[in-house]
């Protein structure tokens, strides 16, 4: 019977040695002299590779020419204990197979480093990198952690829908979905486009946000989330924005901003936890090689409570901070990055809940408070992130929520059944939205936000 | 202190009884006389509802009034166990506080039953009701197990893109996706729409399938999955079709067919024993209401092999079989839905997996076998459902995929990173698309698939 093949994860860390095994992956180098070759091999299971060691009157060069970095390669040999340093265990090659060559004359990625901005070209390829690698595993335990966390905790999954008959959610542009001729289609007899020959038979877009949908399955099922893809069709070039982006959106009915904001806080410190505690050598390679703060940023933000204080108490400090801005503080004129950096950065020093924001500047769906000025808003904001979550309580009474529409050009046509849940057994409820790629950006400590999705959309690039 | 609020369920299953307790819900039903009244209260924590018992007394009928069908109420009082049958607590009410209500002249869901049509119409209040809230309790148990089961396995969750700017996946219709003017887009100097111009500057469409994109991640990470929305601009009206639904699909390097249908089995099983496990209340209910089969098929799912034959044999059986089918059946053709259920509900009595099909029924990206005929693809076949998992292993070697996909007319330009794949450090690997509502369609035992998703989109249908 021919040995099952084993994980490099699980070669490394096995205390059982001197036993045959089989392991499988890609090269990342070979080197070595006439007396023995080193191959270090890496299969995606952890960011170490295995060393495979060679002898070299039985491998020589000639024999080993097509075992070169980035090809893929099935090894069979003695698991035994290493020599050399960097690693306790190691395989001695008893038989070595070239699944798949990489010609080192066009295979694009050689040993040296190369730029993040270039990986982004090859991005069918940058998985296969050590960031990249990290990035990815790093991407799947917080995913992974936000079912659990959410399951734990009594909450219901609910995929709400992509693709959207209501333009009326107002958090952005929006993509227009179609199967109309692009070249001459159905018109109205007024000469417009006849959206009613369209698939759905009418005019839809992608979504920008799930939540409306998710407050129709709180108010019958208590708590629920959404992880799910959102987009905004904005021209913004920036290493913050993508035109596609994952988003969790938890809704729970009977909850009020207190609780919200509970929420918010336990769920990202029980996410960051949970990174420290599934992911440290792909963490500890992240702070190495990009961010010398990271692993203590992240430590911090679990260790210690959010800072928590109204819209109108941060603009206060605002203006009586020595720090010049680039644009004034107002109390009504909705905050900059520079000033939620300033807050968060300088002058408290940890993470931040602002509260109570003037109504005028946040949408229309949100509770307003008895000042009849401002609404029961939240924004988390996180060192070198900004904001990382916004969300509020609910307006649940119909005739605030009708005024409030009316007042932001809001249709209700269009929004019926999101008034139908005030009008049948209506219930205060709260949440609020992740964007899941800035989590990955604070958790990963990398720059941009192209490279914590594998394949980033953005102006002028759908590429893979 | 006031008391916190428990749910339904930890009411229900609590054992400390007579103490002071704060309940939250959605009224199912009131019924009474003058001496005591009994309100059914629902909050989506379980299919069961607490009965909370109001003396006469205290609270007579005028008090009470708007305690109605589909009202959301609060309920302070004391849990003491139940004398009336069907439940072992109830609660004793000392307060009750209307937080919403709900015109019984108004409120659509009446006590009465509704025809699955009719709650169709108004998606946005059926997760009220019992059906859809265990229908929704199991989409999410499922969902959550799949996620499970792959974290457990060692495999990545990846997100594959949603837009793409391919059309070469070839698995179906799909979505245009574009931000250009719908009425006088720009046009090129020959007169066609300029999509030079559109937002990602190239015709874009929504994705049928991550599974190429997958492939990517699978040969660097070595075991990855996608679980997102997939999209088929087609015009079918049926209860099997639908315009967005899930799909799961795992991907692993150096599987071979052999491990792919391992791989399928199992994680179909565990999915199905996660259900009967966590969902026994939920999947009692649909047992008794809709499919007194259910439970016992779902058990049969768990306890048996699959049968695993190839399609060449697979025709031969459905050629001598005494049964009289409507379209023929031959080697060389795609096999009919009555032909798979005549194998699964007849022949074998059980899940069916067929393999090696002709490779001129499937597509370019299946390993083809040394026959030159057939191709490395498996199927596997549920009762009631059909196919439920579609998949194979994937075509390796560079020149093989190339002549495939010139014979199918799948465009090099386009692929040029699929291509890459086999470039640099090819490796044998294989993976499964299973799509996520035929699980729970065959999970529910519900038998529309408009039914287990929460806003389902179809031809002519985009609400909510």
């Amino acid at each position: 019977m021919s040995v099952r093949r084993s994980s490099v994860q699980q070669l490394l860390q096995s205390q059982e040695l001197e036993r045959e095994v089989v392991v499988k992956g890609w090269v990342r180098t070979r080197r070595g002299n006439k007396y023995v070759q080193f191959i270090a091999l890496n299969d995606g299971s952890t960011i170490h590779n295995l060393q495979v060691v060679a002898d070299a009157e039985k491998f020589p060069e000639e024999t080993l020419k097509d075992v070169a970095t980035g090809a893929c390669v099935s090894v069979r040999g003695q698991l035994v204990a290493s020599q050399g340093k960097g690693q306790s265990v190691e395989v001695q090659a008893v038989e070595i197979e070239v699944l798949g060559k990489a010609d080192p004359e066009q295979y694009p990625l050689q040993k040296k480093g190369h730029s993040l901005e270039f990986l982004r070209e090859i991005a069918h390829l940058r998985p296969r990198t050590n960031t990249f690698g990290a990035v990815l595993r790093l991407r799947h335990a917080l995913a992974f952690a936000v079912h659990q966390y959410f399951n734990d905790h009594g909450f219901y999954y609910i995929h709400t829908p992509i693709i959207t008959g209501s333009d009326a959610e107002g958090a952005g542009q929006m993509f227009r979905v179609t199967t109309l001729p692009d070249d001459h289609p159905p018109r109205t007899a007024s000469g417009s486009v006849d959206y009613a020959e369209d698939f759905f038979g009418k005019q839809t877009n992608l979504t920008v946000s799930g939540q409306l949908e998710g407050e129709i399955a709180a108010l019958a099922l208590g708590k629920v989330y959404t992880f799910g893809p959102t987009f905004r069709a904005e021209n913004s070039n920036t290493a913050r924005h993508l035109a596609e982006f994952w988003m969790i959106e938890p809704e729970v009915a009977f909850n009020d901003l207190q609780d919200n904001m509970e929420l918010a806080e336990d769920f990202l410190k029980s996410l960051v936890r949970y990174a420290l505690e599934k992911c440290p050598d792909d963490l500890q390679f992240l702070n190495d090689q990009y961010d010398k703060e990271l692993l203590s940023r992240l430590q911090f933000v679990v260790d210690n409570e959010f800072q928590r204080l109204t819209y109108t108490e941060a603009v206060e400090i605002l203006k009586t901070a020595k720090q010049k801005f680039e644009f004034p503080v107002d109390w009504g004129t909705d905050l900059q990055s520079e000033h939620e950096r300033y807050l968060v950065e300088k002058h408290f020093k940890k993470p931040v809940i602002l509260t109570d924001y003037p109504k005028d500047i946040k949408a229309f769906y949100m509770k307003l408070n008895d000042d009849n000025r401002t609404v029961r808003a939240m924004d988390v904001l996180f060192p070198g992130i900004g904001e990382i979550i916004g969300g509020s309580q609910r307006e649940e009474d119909l005739e605030k929520l009708r005024t409030r529409m009316q007042q932001m050009n809001v249709p209700e046509e269009e929004l019926w059944w999101y008034l139908d849940l005030r009008r049948f057994g209506s219930a205060p409820h709260a949440g609020f939205g992740l964007g899941f790629e800035r989590l990955v950006l604070f958790v990963t400590g990398m720059g941009n936000i192209r490279d914590v999705i594998p394949f980033p959309r953005f102006p002028k690039n759908a590429e893979f």
